[in-house]
This record gives structure tokens, C-alpha cells and sequence, in this order.
């Protein structure tokens, strides 16, 4: 992807996906790393946590959280929602993007 | 990213969205493939299946379908999701995704 | 990831978040831009716009606009975003994409 004239710099879009997300525990963790913004949406789905879809009975509703962060930020994120995914059916997953910057 | 500390693997985020996709037939794909979970949300679009813009009359309501899989069944559900997609206003993507591991 | 036996090409995932973002005219660009489709979908949020999340009073409603393109296209969008983005609370973003592809 050419950058030229736009001004763009490497971030990273994480996702975390869960049906019984503790929310307020992901938020305050957010907001614990400083982050600068995130959006929570709400899906149907089945699955995750390790189980095939056929052993579940029907569909659930999952909270979908993101959040764009620095590459530092996010290894710090995803290492926090790892020690709170105990118990909980949590999955979570980053990608780098580019991010059209403010300056 | 580093992941140093971070339990992640790559896995492939599949997005299949639709304005007349048929839900079933998509869920029974995915579930042939036994994929561990998806989501299914809904959002307002235009658009598709090689129109333009300008030829559409109003805004439609599609669903969007989200898998996290393995590199190699990513390929085998874009197989599939191809060779179903004769006469539906659908389209599919895919990218990799560093997904934070269970172990 | 291998696309062996399965037609992709690369393209450009655009997503634009904002809480106060002026549809009609993204919509309106995205149509100048000749793009083939887009969707529209709402999320709570907070934050954006060089603002810490701990300034921000309550949830906002987010809109959220995605939209796959080529990469010439991706640049020209985003360097339009970013001339409307003045004094809007607006985000966005661009990942590379392996489209499913017609043919």
C-alpha cells in the first residue's frame, strides 16, 4: 500500500470476542493501558473456548470489543486479557493496520 | 509485533458478507469445516456483486459473517463459499490474524 | 496463506469509525470514489480524537463504515477522510485483504 500524501503510521486493531465477557473488567482494563478509544458491538455466534460447534445448542450473544493501539500497547493488552480469560469463553486476536494519523 | 511473553499463533480471520446470503447454508458450511466459532451481525450496506453504487436504489440490510480457522481450512471455506455464491449478492475475504493461544 | 485452487486478489480493507461522523457525506465520497459497496453499522464507544478515554463522560454511539477497495483507491479515500476530518471525532483505518474474487 503506497503512503504517499497521506500521512499514516503502523498500529494494531485488537478484537476480543467473548459470550460471557466480564465487560466492565475489559473496559477498566482498556482504560488501565491508556487507550485512546474502543468500540463495543453485540453479535450472535456460536463456538469458541475450545468446543467444536456441534457440541453447543444454540446461539448465543457475544460482545465484540476493538481498540487500536501502539505495538507495545498491545502485547500488553492481549498478555492482560490472557490472565482474565480464566473461566471466561474469550477469544481474542490483533492485526497490524494502518492508521491515518492526526498529524 | 513482538510476541515475546504473549502466547499468540497465526491463525486467518474470514469475513463473508451478504445481502441476501443464504444464513443456513453459510452456518452448515462453516460447521462442515469445524470451525470453533463465528459470529453473525448485521449492518446496513449498499453495493456488491460487481454494481455500482449508482445503480443500487437504497440501502439494503446484509449480514457479516466472521471465522477465525487455520491457514489451511481458510482455503477450503473460500472454496466453498465461492462455489455457493452462484446468483447471491455475497463477497469474502480473508487476513491473517495473530491469535492469542489457549495454551 | 496459500490461494491455490481459490481466485483472491489482494485489496484494501477501509474502516472508519467516528461518534460524530457525517454520513450522508462519507457515503456521498464513497460513491465519487466509484467504490462497489460498503456497510454501515453502529457500536457503542468511547474516546478518539487525542482524548484520553478518562476525559470522556459516557458511551457514545459510534458508526462504523467498511468498505474493500483497490489499493489506488484506498489512498485517494483516505486522504479525503482525512480533509472532512476536521473537527469531526473520526478514526480511520486500512489493512490488506485477500478478496474472493469474481472470476
Amino acid at each position: 500500500m503506497s503512503t504517499e500524501g497521506t500521512p499514516v503510521k503502523t498500529a494494531v486493531l485488537i478484537t476480543i470476542i467473548g459470550e460471557s465477557v466480564p465487560r466492565d473488567r475489559l473496559v477498566k482494563l482498556l482504560k488501565s493501558k491508556e487507550v485512546t478509544g474502543y468500540t463495543i458491538s453485540q453479535a450472535q455466534g456460536e463456538g469458541g473456548h475450545g468446543r467444536r460447534l456441534g457440541d453447543i445448542a444454540g446461539y448465543n450473544t457475544n460482545i465484540e470489543i476493538k481498540t487500536v493501539v501502539s505495538p507495545e500497547d498491545s502485547e500488553d493488552i492481549l498478555r492482560a486479557v490472557m490472565e482474565m480469560r480464566n473461566g471466561h469463553a474469550l477469544m481474542a486476536f490483533r492485526q497490524n493496520v494502518e492508521l491515518l494519523s492526526n498529524e
